[in-house]
């Protein structure tokens, strides 16, 4: 039998990275938390491990900048996307009731989708803590008895934590996009993608971005998100972070990548990937 | 005399906001430090304050997410903008010599731009605080014998800090706008505006931020930012921020505006405001 697929993901065993991961590589995966963002891209790109799981927008909170910004960074293709509905849970260490609660501790952007929870419990202190499932680990591991932690289902079995609460996210449109990142020598061998990101800047010249635009439009392919990030020493200049339908080997695609080569001073393909849903 | 206006900002007295506070309203200002965003756009809606002055983006981090969404949520008139460089300085207490520091307190915005001082000296520990101002503040208030604090040269003269290197950021090109907000009864009588933030939603048809770049591009109108941010309960659908060049009161902005009403389905003139040097 070959060894695991060695997927890296950020943060504690338990997260919802690790759900996306599952999604991801279905199957003999051995799962490897990193303790931040840039030590993940910086394992994959060397190697030691074979995929990277980086969540790349949320729908409350919006695009994760840094993983965008790591993306140009680092020149590791995407493979797949995927979504994960977040569920935040109300998680306590076994024998712990729900009136001996004072203190509940998660990552700040998870307690900060819970404020109808806090809202209507005000005895309790909402306690930002580095993780989610981090959050799990420390209560139990210290047998705190006046504490709780909101994550995932999955935290909770992990760690052998008991669910309160499910469920109580301020919005149930609560939903991660998470990629899947290989090393370059791995990509040729996926399956043809369905969807491409780029990254582009645009020359200097009046109408740039509507020109980007248009390349797109006028070849009936449908973008599905923009974003943009300063570029760092040119104040009040822009990096644009491009996604559509459609993959580069076909011929329309190809041409409005050539034709966007024409009119951008930057362009990188950043993946061409599957949906995985 | 007339009572002096009620300029609101975030943070502590002696932040990179005051400098922008002084620019925006020159002259008969009190400033009114208030604890976050939220409470700042509050505090101008019930009219406790005249003016707010609210960072929007930064040349290096990018914007500032959370008040492009306060923008939205509460309608309050962008009168002003201007840009303020970012100089970090590294301030003690006095006769605190700079081989005793061991720690240095900022915002960890500010301390992340200021990596290479860190790596040139390994035995200070960078130490994130709420306030870069506010790290001043606090060094001097509890005499700390042994630690610095990374803000502006403004915060060093205010709180009595002795600066002992300027300038130390990694990236001279490190700017922040501000906008000043005013309450919409004030709105009227201030000067001719030159540039305009708007905020749209797409119709869900194809080509559809290719049709909202056109209006502008076909009548010479440049853009100079557009921006997304996620639509709540909506997933993977956005809400574009545009700012450019122009006035509503002239014929072809209005024309544009009135072409981009046709084809959106939620359109709001977030301000048309003058630009302050």
């Amino acid at each position: 039998m070959k060894r695991p697929w060695r997927v890296g993901f950020q943060g504690e065993r338990g997260a919802f990275h690790e759900i996306a991961a599952g999604k991801l590589v279905p199957r003999r995966r051995e799962l490897i938390p990193l303790p931040n963002f840039r030590a993940l891209f910086h394992a994959l790109s060397t190697r030691k491990i074979d995929y990277a799981v980086v969540a790349i927008e949320n729908t409350l909170v919006g695009s994760i900048h840094e993983n965008y910004d790591l993306l140009l960074k680092y020149h590791l293709p995407i493979l797949k996307e995927t979504k994960v509905r977040i569920v935040h849970s109300l998680i306590a260490p076994p024998r712990v009731p729900f009136k001996s609660i004072r203190k509940v501790y998660s990552q700040s952007v998870a307690l900060g989708q819970c404020m109808k929870f806090f809202d209507k419990n005000k005895r309790i202190e909402p306690t930002p803590f580095y993780d989610t499932a981090g959050s799990v680990k420390m209560i139990l591991e210290k047998k705190l008895s006046d504490a709780a932690a909101i994550a995932s289902e999955a935290a909770a079995a992990l760690y052998g934590g008991r669910i309160l609460k499910r469920d109580i996210g301020d919005h149930k449109q609560n939903y991660t996009r998470f990629f899947l990142l290989s090393h370059p020598s791995m990509a040729k061998s996926s399956p043809p993608g369905t969807k491409t990101s780029i990254a582009f800047v645009t020359r200097n010249i009046s109408g740039a971005l509507f020109r980007c635009v248009s390349v797109f439009a006028l070849r009936d392919i449908n973008l599905t998100k923009i974003e943009s990030r300063p570029l760092q020493g040119r104040p009040w200049e822009y990096l644009f972070y491009l996604d559509f339908i459609g993959n580069p080997a076909s011929p329309s695609v190809r041409n409005a990548l050539n034709n966007m080569a024409e009119i951008t001073e930057f362009l990188r393909i950043l993946g061409c990937y599957s949906i995985v849903s």
